[in-house]
């Protein structure tokens, strides 16, 4: 089980990047070591590494593997994020996808291209680095994809599996470049973690019917399914900041995404997550955090819990949604805050890094040994097969399929494991994943349904 | 007279500020002043000076200072545009003005406050060096401000001039701020010219009635009128590439700004003329460069002529214009083309600098001290005093004023000066600018109206 944090530099937030300073690194690592997390993730922006098409900045590679090694200096691994894309309610797209250059990012060939020789170049250069923990394809990339984003790349379904299949093949492609083992069938037999690639994506993957990147795009690509909890969704307004629906929301997601896996031991990870004082009174965070953290071990298979975020933004810098100058588990000059405090005593309780980073998921949660599990089913069709329509809207906070997995988490202490109507029939499946029996959702559970809510304040 | 080049960065075109080298810097300016140019117009990004709108990098003001030291060791001044803004096809808008963060550029306090910061904090950093010609709000500003600009930020023209006055008062702050004599009753008087403050349009602001931006603010703001000529807007359709309306078409529009002037002696700047090849054949663009300047030397009060631009666009940087990446007066290895050699030959034949550049259109053009003017009678407002409408349509390529310009200036060898109908009573700006006659354009006027292109390709 891994403890990790989103780091976020302390001096001039990711437009550090234009300014980097490993001294400046290395201090605020320090500080993320000394929280007991055993990684961090990192997010280069794509327009300073990429501002031209068919320009791939060498000095901003060696930069992120500088970040790499600084990182490995204090014991910390790292993941890398290619494409950012949106960080904390600002986008940042190259000029060359923008006003006259606008082509769809997800479809255009040229531009599928480009973005895949990037995603390609960020993998080859820190492949070889021996705290590589992975490379995700970039931060929640498919708020770019449906509205609400106020100017959407629009793609259909398809298209978004189009997409990070290559995206992932490139990723791929830039660690087997470094790694030539990788690719040989002994791959993860050698003496080091084989780098997870993985995808990552908002929770409208989950909630919001109309995105097309959806639960599939989590399970069906890279290595791991990868989940991001925020409770300004709605949940916390449905549930207040302490109430179960909302400290139980990482763990809910977390399961609800795992229904989509086609294997039973594929790494859940939750890799976003925090306290975000818009909706969590700055008093109730520390409890927040505990017990979310608390609640997400529970989930079988998963890989581990990386908090938003590191540092506070300075109030030197404008214009950020007024939660991002308290989202850190330390203050901007460094110090730990009460979260920070909590998310120490759970690193220190229940973390500990697998030696293999991709079999990490595999046991990591113990809970999950002590007895088979009765399954929650998510009607994603039809008793008679037929699509059903309006799932996700079901899923989203206040919805009917997350009241009735409350209740149940609940009444036995643990969320339940989900199961796809689709996948009853799927027995080797759901002997796997240790589930004899399940429940339908009740006919009359209460529920309170809400527009999820999809703020520009989003990290 | 003075004769300059835009400067366009031989490696990573105007990315090299992510990777700024002054070695390649000096490279390129040694070029530039083998070819006669007495100055250089720089290009900093908007994005990567200030990334966040309370964050004005330091290291971006100092390397913009260190190019204006550079350029001084090669004898070359230099003006500093701040806001790109717009490049050769490509925006820079910085992320607190995209997306989520999207408010008008030109009306929001927020925006317009902090946009002056910067514009004040680049003219403070470079407003000391001996050298510095000048300092321009932006390159063509006025292309954000209506369509065809696919997300443009709409303003009414009162509003561009509140913005302009603003944008001008914040550059001249940060010009005193290192320049104590321009403040005080003896400015221009020291030993050392006073830099220029101007503000730059594309042609839309005296050809397209619908753009915010008009004639009024190219003359009202600043301390010089600052033309861009692209013969690709149309004139080059209309007329042919070598065709009298071409070669006369930077003549024409300094004649057809300087109409505005309030002053008679208000300095006229060609900033921005170039020989595209989209339309004009490269075996042409010698002589349509010779020509252009030519004819341009025949206008009154004539500040400078600055060519777009230095360095061909390397062939390794994706989706510039066709055009662009052969507008260089030298090639990307830093070769003289044969367009460079003429302009050689024009700056060595007509250059010479003025000591003070805020008096060097006095005078600078020598050839209308031959005697009085002919005026061509511009009806902005109708016989009675009433406004007029369409006036910028009548101006365009091909529309019934130009063509009236041209049939005279191809009668007399010189185009004639432009008189505004509502100015005909100011006999005292008349006797200045030596206008004694003027003659309405004739009923019977032969023209050719054409839409104004505005191509995605316009630098």
């Amino acid at each position: 089980m891994r403890f990790g944090v989103n780091y976020t530099p302390s001096v001039g937030w990711f437009h550090s990047w234009l300014d980097f300073s490993a001294s400046d690194t290395a201090r605020d690592l320090e500080a993320i070591a000394s929280l007991g997390a055993d990684h961090v993730r990192v997010f280069p922006l794509w327009p300073v590494v990429q501002p031209n098409r068919t320009l791939i900045r060498q000095q901003a590679l060696d930069d992120v593997r500088t970040v790499v090694d600084l990182a490995g200096s204090f014991g910390l691994d790292v993941n890398v994020d290619a494409l950012q894309g949106h960080l904390s309610s600002f986008d940042f797209l190259p000029s060359w996808l923008d006003s006259w250059h606008r082509r769809n990012m997800f479809t255009d060939p040229d531009v599928v291209a480009s973005t895949g020789a990037y995603v390609r170049a960020l993998a080859a250069a820190v492949g070889d680095r021996p705290n590589l923990l992975g490379i995700t394809i970039g931060n929640e990339v498919n708020q770019f994809a449906h509205a609400p984003h106020p100017s959407p790349h629009g793609i259909t379904p398809a298209q978004g599996h189009t997409w990070a299949a290559a995206m992932v093949a490139a990723a791929r492609d830039g660690l087997e470049a470094r790694l030539p083992s990788v690719a040989s069938p002994d791959a993860g037999s050698g003496s080091r973690p084989v780098p997870l690639v993985t995808v990552a994506q908002y929770d409208a993957a989950w909630y919001d019917d109309a995105q097309p990147f959806g639960p599939e795009h989590a399970a069906d690509h890279g290595d791991a399914t990868v989940t991001h909890s925020w409770v300004f969704n709605g949940t916390a307004a449905v549930h207040g900041a302490l109430g179960a629906g909302s400290v139980r929301h990482g763990e809910y997601l977390l399961q609800l995404a795992a229904a989509w896996n086609h294997r039973a031991d594929r790494p859940n990870w939750l890799q976003e997550v925090g306290a975000p004082t818009n909706v969590v009174d700055v008093a109730d965070a520390p409890s927040f955090t505990e017990q979310t953290i608390r609640h997400a071990l529970d989930v079988q298979h998963l890989l581990g819990v990386t908090w938003w975020c590191s540092h506070d933004v300075s109030r030197s810098l404008a214009d950020f949604p007024e939660l991002e100058y308290d989202l850190g588990l330390l203050t901007n000059e460094g110090r730990v805050k009460p979260t920070g405090e909590r998310f120490r005593a759970m690193a220190q309780q229940f973390g500990g890094r697998a030696a293999d980073v991709r079999a990490a998921g595999v046991g990591a949660s113990g809970v999950r040994a002590s007895g088979p599990d009765v399954g929650l089913v998510l009607d994603d069709v039809r008793p008679d097969g037929s699509p059903a329509f309006g799932v996700r809207a079901e899923c989203a906070p206040g919805g009917r399929f997350a009241a009735a997995w409350l209740a149940l988490a609940e009444q036995h202490g643990r969320g339940p494991q989900v199961v796809l109507r689709s996948r009853l029939t799927d027995r080797a499946l759901l002997d796997a994943r240790g589930i004899t029996t399940w429940v339908d959702v009740p006919g009359d559970v209460h529920h309170e349904p809400r527009s999820v809510a999809h703020p520009a304040t989003m990290p």
